[in-house]
């Protein structure tokens, strides 16, 4: 697949496997990891193999170069403008498969963290954003400057007004500041900040936190947590307890639950 | 208008636009810039204005004298215990036309500022709150006291939850306590804080940065952003989805991203 | 009421009431105060006689020895395995059960403070988080290790993914790291941080101040907080005006304005 920035023939998207964990990395740094159609449709099938592969128990998404993704790719769009509906197929074609890879994140069965060493900008805030949850280089900066070219971060904003306060998502929004690792972190955007040299040792080390556990509990609980965030309170005890029940009802809990009392390392089955 | 706190006959809200910036400033300094029927009915007027005027691109909320806003104007109140319902029909009638003015600031096409100079109580709070930004002076203070004189706080309570974090809005419910400028930033309330004298300034700058961008595109964010927010994620996305590619079909759009890759300024035509 | 933990006959929850406020005290300091069935159980009563107590305008949570709460007796639970159904009938009356008290919580008419002196683990976590209002040892942490064990947090998850940052509650839930009590108030799950050897006089101060006010309106006005919270904004917004109205037709809004208009002290007749 060609990266239209560099001009090789490299891949837009590596995936490494090391210890049941997963990394992706966008691999157009000359194209400041622009999401174009081919990054995007890597992305996906990258997620629904993973999805399907019960050896990967973590991902990691990072990127390759300074920036870590700077969003949709815009001279793909303006590619489009003289289309004779004006673009209006291609955009809604584009918009539609950029959707399915940010809710495909959260739908993943595993966790998912994403790794910042630089800029994220546009959907490229919005990928970061999807994470579970997000190690940040202290470099890293996140905008979403779409105000300055004319066109709104509408996307960007449905995860972003998921994971901060309101009126800080309306000042990234209206405002296209970048704000850096720290305020990101103050505001909720960002887990974990780290030195640059320090970013992929670290994001590894959490990966292989949550890849130790049990699958099956790490799996079932990152389901609900989302399943029962947007319920009624009464509701959303219903769903979290059946949830509790069918955990307890399995191996792992068993094993886990008994090696806790004696005091030994669990054995998981569902790893 | 007659001011009810300083016997003048100056207006209760000024309007002075500027640049494509309305300023709208509570002038009842003498009665702490209560709420008054008056200063409710002025201020719808100029909201529904506003809206409809699209020679305005962003919108402040500010106040004279020392106190931002007091809330609902006490003496009003009062005056209708002794009528023959015990007051039911004013009130019911008050708090509607509260809620009308406070939920427009939301729906109004424009993005609005608070520029905050003093304490916000009660609906004065609120008033604040509902904002899109707020710019707060160093002196700020933000409480909602209802608890003190036997009125929970339950209006100014709707956009104090969706903006901060839920223990964070029940505890200035339940202890009436102010907080200064620093918590209220923490908690999410305010987005800047600057010193009273620069309070107008950084507003206006703010503003004018906003004000500078399409308001096509200004305009369809704002608008969807408060309508996925409330969504479940996947309606979220196809809402968000449909508003970028509309962003995408308007001329501003192609202006934008053609002066960005030309690296040229924009010429919008919605502005 | 036996105590697993220690072998003695002490009753597994304390209460105490002093001047309107009543403080339930977890007593199983020998078990880390385990929510056993039958510390649920005492949990539950309690909750429904001070419901239908109004002589009690507030309550505080506290925990007697080192361990606020460490969640479910896991001894009781690894006793099930070993059911006909594996467990299955037990385990999902036993989070019935628990699911209960956490939503008897909010619902209960008095506010709820939690005083948490050291480590809140799991459900013990999820107590705490279902209080109004948390105040903490500055020693106090909190934690959802679940994973640790093989049996994800999702229960304590409910009430954590409405007080905190999504990201911020993933973190907890998927690292199972305690965190430290400025880190629970950086994220909105404590209010207040307090020495160790202040923290029942803290608490007790805040519960005073809470029940010196009218109940009717703190009780209106929590149950409105709650019941608006999930609402449309619309919806919210007339929810909350009639409750406005409602609060404004009693009693005590009248003596509340009065005493306020005339500088003096109110006297609560819903007090």
């Amino acid at each position: 697949m060609p990266d239209g920035g560099s001009g090789t023939s490299a891949p837009v998207l590596l995936r490494a496997d090391e210890r049941a964990v997963a990394t992706l990395t966008l691999n157009r740094p000359g194209a400041r990891n622009g999401l174009s159609l081919a990054l995007l449709a890597a992305l996906r099938s990258a997620l629904e193999e993973i999805a399907a592969d019960d050896t990967i128990r973590c991902v990691v998404i990072r990127a390759e170069g300074p920036v870590f993704c700077a969003g949709h790719d815009l001279k793909e769009i303006t590619g489009h403008f003289g289309d004779r509906d004006g673009g209006q197929a291609f955009f809604a074609d584009s918009m539609a498969r950029c959707a399915q890879v940010m809710q495909a994140i959260p739908a993943l069965p595993q966790p998912v963290i994403a790794s910042v060493q630089g800029m994220a900008t546009a959907a490229g805030c919005q990928l970061a954003t999807a994470c579970d949850l997000v190690v940040a280089a202290d470099a890293a900066r996140f905008c979403t400057p779409g105000v300055e070219i004319g066109l709104f971060c509408s996307t960007p904003a449905v995860p972003l007004s998921r994971a901060v306060p309101r009126k800080a998502a309306m000042e990234m929004l209206l405002t296209a500041e970048p704000i850096g690792a720290e305020e990101a972190r103050r505001i909720g955007l960002v887990n974990r900040i780290v030195p640059r040299d320090a970013l992929d040792e670290e994001t590894a080390a959490l990966a292989a936190r949550i890849a130790g556990r049990s699958a099956l509990a790490v799996q079932l609980g990152k389901r609900t947590f989302y399943h029962q965030a947007g319920l009624p309170l009464a509701d959303a005890y219903a769903a979290a307890a059946a949830a509790m029940v069918e955990n307890l009802l399995a191996e792992d809990a068993a094993e886990g639950i008994g090696a806790f009392l004696a005091k030994r390392a669990p054995e998981w089955r569902h790893r």
